[in-house]
């Protein structure tokens, strides 16, 4: 007769050689994971981060003096790399995102890749992207899109260096094993002598051409101004008399998210607002375009004044304070998670306590 | 024994009699009719005509000396009444056009019904359409929607009376028993202060609120301002180098239709220019809003200036000329066409022969 | 000093000239019509009406002895002509319908057009429509879509005269002005000798072929089972445990109406079921598949077996009675006026009074 | 003056302190591992593999035998772990894929969670999952359905094991930081007495309720039959008379696929049916319901007999050959890709060279 230890003993040699099995199988059991795989909200391996625009801005320059811009490395530029993910060069677990460089006289070489891309320009003028073609004017505030599949290269005929954010969903194709890249058969694309062509043809507010096909999968329109951009906050503002308002840029073909993987928005806060602390599915990047203030995420609280960066992963609490009228531009995997029913937010109904200062280092 | 005739007289007899018989019980034969119902092309009973801006002008101002703007009439408009339609007070098989007059310090007053309208202004500024309170403010070029089901009253607090076209779906929406009409509770609604409320949340260009949920069976945006639509036409004239820019405007929710029965487009001719004659599915109603030349429209001509309307039946084949750069503004049955899958068209390789010239009366 | 009686004979004399001015200038005054063209209501110009078996079985059988089926003539069709639509052979102001028959060894020839029809089968088996080359084969209680612009012919090659039901949205196309009509160059196509092919492809419950692609106008499929749908009307009727159960059929790549323009459904109410009086926007007409009962439509009692075919305008009021389970064919407008943002219903809390009887002549 | 080595040296030490700043920034150069991140095609790090159906079968009964089936560890099943992904319980980079063991009376605790799942059920039968209370039978060859969000739970009452395949998207959502769990508050739900609610609902062929309200997200027919999956296999291959015929389950509903964020085909190969080699962004998990052959994936070639699965990453070459006629059930997230705009595929022209064989451990 066995006792009920020796039978436990049994047992437990009988498991051990079953998930040594399993293993050697290839195999892992669910039941001794589960919790660890499906957690009660996401747990996301990226934290909240914030780099200082004095840094990015040195560092930038440096890289300007010291690195050319060529084929094979293709762009100087500076990619944000959230601490929280490894050593992996991505913002969060969705997005890339960094500081693009271009000295006077520059031109990026062409390349195409399906990552689509989101340029936010931060200084500088007179440089155009070239688009499949069409040269894209580019000045302080206006944004232009490389969706995935676009011919694209930079040129700074100008004399002062260029700067601007970029975003990019590269994570996320990256994660679905979908990146495709290729390099133009020419060093530059020649592009048509009339910019802008996507702004003439598609940039009409309220109309669309009669008779021009549009495509599907992301925005015709390929940039957009930020003449446009501050009105249209000003008017939101107007008209909600709220602390914050938000606004995403769309296709206008569409009026969906500029590219199906995702997408950005500006948010403009008043002097002195305070918005309500909320959290949301889905991770953001903000970029400081003009103003200061601070953010408290995660019970953290983030200084940040003009061309700083920071990060929220999702599902992070996260609430901004202003101290003058402050504009923030930011990206973000929402409209995936909308398309995929995976959204929801949620919204406080107080502000959070602050447990620590972010020190950026 | 019968011979073939008698066979013959009484095979026609007893048809008679069965022809007769079907006839008592509600019924028709299909065979006798089938090429009268199911023609090779669409066989319009509207024809092409053209209303002269003076005539239109000289009626409306007498009618604004001796009729009032009150509850029960409710409008001070002329309709278009296409000859071809036995005396119907529509302009198109499709289309109700009409256009509007009101003296300074009159209010129309509000209501809502089921069709709804596009109105666009020919003259006079300072006045106000109400939309569920918004108070869209409308000047020469402005377009204005009044989709249907919203309450919607105009307001002239200015010195001088304003002149409008208006545009509905009636014949469709009758066409399909579904017209609905109620007055609104009081006379008149109580605005919103603060005016173009639909302008100042929905009128950015390529940006959306984020949070701000949108109708999808009609525009959100309810004004379009004729500045815009003028840069538009101007920027895609450019890019095409063709002698006509044609723009639709659109639901910027969608990039749809701004209504989905019916819809309204502006196109703008260059000095010189002749445009190739085709053919569509569908009518419009085409309302000169500066410029002159003329239509060819089923080889008939007809000469137009600045205010002058025509209608264009479908599957008419139909070209323009301009003597000098032309603005055509038109409202259209085109998007739910192209929803049902009915729209087609055709362009014709040379001008086509011209038989006949327009006499207005 | 003229008296205001004066001033008012002036005034009247003043309007009748602008009113006899307008009139000769092609215009109308809206003002002296608002509240009949935009009435409170629908106020369809069709009525409810029923057609009995008995007498369309009889006239389509002595058409069947007196009327070759032949080019030209194209189909031996009695359309249901409703008496409200002076003399108009259409069942209501959307919607033709009507009752065709084909005899042993006949052979309608193809031709095709932009209305599309819905058929579905009263009597008979063994013959099949071909649409676009593939054979359909049609017995009792079967639904063969022939949808706009698709090449189609019936072939009988049996022993028995075979009768069906035809819907088309021939007053819709029309009103739009959308109809072309074309005769195939031969008398007749040339069938897959495979039969069904729509339905071998597309026929699947709950799935579709990965790499075929499918129409988004109209369905893929074009044949519909009259098991399956007697299947799926048990089905609901258990789930539901009301009086009625509703089907409708729909194009299974989209999830909507197998055509946009109009659509059909399956109703079966149980014995001694008494369904909730209601009313909706758009028309419809209903064909006694199976059972009898009674309907009450806008206060008139309608009763029916078998065969038996009545139609319920816009608006009107109505609700059904069975004395044994019983199936209701219809065809319907609400597709295209849901997508319009047209439709609406309202279901009323008591039965409706019934005024008078309805005779069928 | 220096020399160009000196200049060259100092470079390289200004380099190597702009990297090293970099980094400590928590940033980082693109320049140096574009190519790495942005490779020429897709570089899956899962490898194809093969799990073999009586290592499986042997794993879950002696799994059975020790583990039981409570709360804490949910359920019952064996992960397929991709050698190529380090450790991670899962079979692609995008699907998560097991089989499930339900001894007779086990009731596995219900939860939900934001992933959703795809049941296809390999052995057993009289057992069912409750999905939002509705009891969904299953039986060898059936699918069922746990959309994300669905509070569901797994009765056996039976006398016999139930084994079926577990598909879930939860890599995919974990990498987008949005999986949410929950236990439901009792240890079951107590399902409706009427099973199979939704099948009875939405399980008509080509019919769909009237009044009845879907969701958009993810299909409301929750079960598809086996039957119904066979007769639609022979009848494709039928019509389109190839080797291999493939279906996807799509929601009735939409016509898209069952759930946004993966779904589910399956494939018919006939006998001695030998498939054009390809390959497709996007990877799928192979379940072999029937049949024997071998696929040749990246020029390695597997085995394949009932019960046995396989994965193919994304970007692999792929071709099957079939001994005897054999029906393969796969998981994909083809669906999420065409979303958003990243699937291609591309078929060769002839067989691809096989280099190694695979050897099952």
């Amino acid at each position: 007769m066995t006792t009920s230890i020796e039978q436990n003993e049994e047992l437990q040699a009988a498991l051990e050689h079953l998930y040594s099995e399993v293993a050697s199988k290839d195999l892992q059991p669910l039941w001794t994971q589960v919790r660890e795989l499906m957690t009660r909200y996401p747990k996301p391996a990226a934290i909240p981060w914030l780099w200082q625009w004095k840094t990015l801005l040195a560092l930038a320059e440096r890289a300007g003096e010291l690195v050319s811009v060529e084929r094979g490395g293709e762009r100087r530029v500076l990619a944000l790399s959230n601490p929280g993910l490894n050593g992996l060069p991505f913002a969060t677990s969705t997005l890339w995102a960094g500081i693009q460089y271009l000295n006077p006289g520059e031109v990026a070489p062409a390349h195409r890749h399906s990552p689509g891309a989101i340029r936010f320009v931060l200084q500088g003028e007179g440089m155009w992207t070239t688009v499949n073609g069409d040269a894209c004017d580019m000045q302080r505030g206006d944004l232009v899109l490389t969706p995935g599949g676009t011919w694209h290269d930079h040129t700074n005929p100008g004399s002062e260096p260029v700067i601007w954010f970029d975003g990019l969903d590269l994570p996320t194709i990256q994660a679905l094993d979908a990146v495709f890249f290729e390099t133009f058969p020419d060093l530059n694309q020649q592009p048509n002598p009339l910019h802008n062509l996507s702004e003439l043809t598609f940039g009409g507010r309220g109309t669309l051409p009669v008779e021009v096909a549009t495509s599907t999968t992301h925005s015709p329109l390929l940039v957009y101004r930020w003449e446009d951009t501050d009105t249209a906050l000003s008017a939101l503002l107007k008209v909600q008399g709220t602390p914050i308002a938000s606004l995403k840029f769309v296709n206008p073909a569409t009026g969906q998210s500029v590219m199906p993987t995702f997408g950005c928005e500006i948010h403009r806060i008043i002097k002195g607002g305070h918005t309500r602390p909320g959290r949301k599915v889905g991770s953001s990047v903000f970029v400081i375009f003009q103003g200061s203030g601070y953010s408290v995420i995660n019970e953290q609280k983030f200084d940040w004044s003009a061309g700083d960066m920071f990060v929220t992963p999702s599902w992070a609490t996260y609430e901004h304070v202003a101290f003058e009228q402050s504009d923030l531009f930011t990206i973000t995997d929402r409209p995936l998670l909308e398309t995929l029913g995976l959204f929801r937010q949620e919204e406080e109904q107080e502000p959070q306590p602050i447990k620590s200062q972010f020190q950026a280092k």
